[in-house]
């Protein structure tokens, strides 16, 4: 789909928008937001893992688990087992994440899924489980048989991206609804910290779509991809 | 990409959620928040111009003209006419409604330019300029060389889609953090208000998900797709 140029290139922005995007979440969590804990009388200390886990552990870790099978130079058994083991970890970790958030929630008396972001984000994480069960049974364990896996191989990947995207969007939007009640308090519109926020958020979008482009690249160069609409 | 599915049944599902998200955002606007206005005392009715065009006028315009040019049974130099002519109607529009949020800001000592959202819209509303210019420098007026078209249409069909899945997501953005700041003032968080705005940004996602799906189904269910990752 992105004409002759391979996913390498591609591959190694998303490393190096990962690395970016991690420091800049614990750098807000740990020293704008006072650190991070699962018990703890400041119950922001509980919140503060939920922005940790979902971008480290959900969306980077997830990221990496699709582009593991389009850049690593393994085996297709190997490719798919470290495929399948990281996308286990981002869901597991992402769970863990939104159990931090439903924490501070009950423990501070606020009410729970009112907003956007936890609609979405339960429907997500929902349908990343149901991605994973049906890729893991359909392409590892028992497997189906070769004509269905390559009938249903295009629609893996595409639906695949799809909740990885609304993924993405669950996170922006979530960066964006704490600022907002951030500033809502009083937080400085133009200060540091929310110039720190903005832009994790930025980078985030940004390593969202690098990982997107390695999906939709050819592995190698040579590879040509028909496009029929021309 | 979408295995053999024709672009069809995408199509039609696109047109009833658009209607439904116009009406929704009309109901929320108009009903909820007191009407739309460009000259006002009380400013909120200039803000109120803000999601209205940006919605119809920027996204549903947007992917209709999206959808227009795989779905419509006519030949291709019609269909790239009407494609560029709805996708300049949405670029004017998106910049009207644009306009409405500074205005609103400027006149209420608000500031500008300081949220994701913003940010983000100002980046796609540019975006969105660069690829309609370069699309009719390339397809239109006065046209590449049909090597460089071709080697240039699927990169068109790419930065396009990314563009407008940008667009959505900037969208569902404004909804968040308008409705988080109605909320900061006391509107209820279960309210009818706040499950209509939360509704009409899910829909409108279903909306850019089945555009996006007709971008990338055929338009006959005969053609075939190849896909080299299996």
């Amino acid at each position: 789909m992105a004409g002759r140029m391979g996913a390498m290139p591609f591959t190694i922005v998303s490393h190096v928008l990962a690395i970016g995007a991690a420091i800049m979440v614990l750098v807000w969590c740990i020293h704008f937001r006072g650190g991070l804990a699962w018990e703890a009388t400041n119950k922001s200390l509980i919140f503060n893992i939920h922005p940790v886990l979902m971008l480290i552990g959900f969306i980077i870790l997830g990221g990496e688990a699709i582009i593991s099978y389009k850049a690593l130079p393994l085996s297709k058994e190997v490719k798919k087992l470290i495929h399948l083991t990281l996308h286990a970890f981002a869901l597991i970790l992402g769970i863990v994440g939104i159990s931090a958030a439903f924490k501070y929630h009950n423990e501070s008396s606020i009410a729970n899924l009112y907003s956007l972001h936890s609609w979405i984000g339960i429907g997500v994480i929902c349908l990343y489980a149901i991605q994973w069960i049906f890729g893991f049974a359909m392409f590892f364990y028992p497997g189906g048989s070769a004509g269905v896996r390559a009938e249903s191989l295009p629609w893996h990947v595409l639906f695949g991206l799809f909740v990885y995207i609304l993924a993405l969007a669950t996170a922006i939007l979530g960066f964006l609804e704490k600022l907002t009640f951030l500033e809502s308090s009083g937080l400085a519109k133009y200060g540091n910290e929310a110039f720190l926020v903005n832009f994790t958020a930025l980078v985030t979008i940004l390593f969202g779509a690098f990982v997107v482009l390695t999906a939709v690249s050819p592995a190698h160069v040579e590879e040509e991809f028909s496009y029929s609409s021309i």
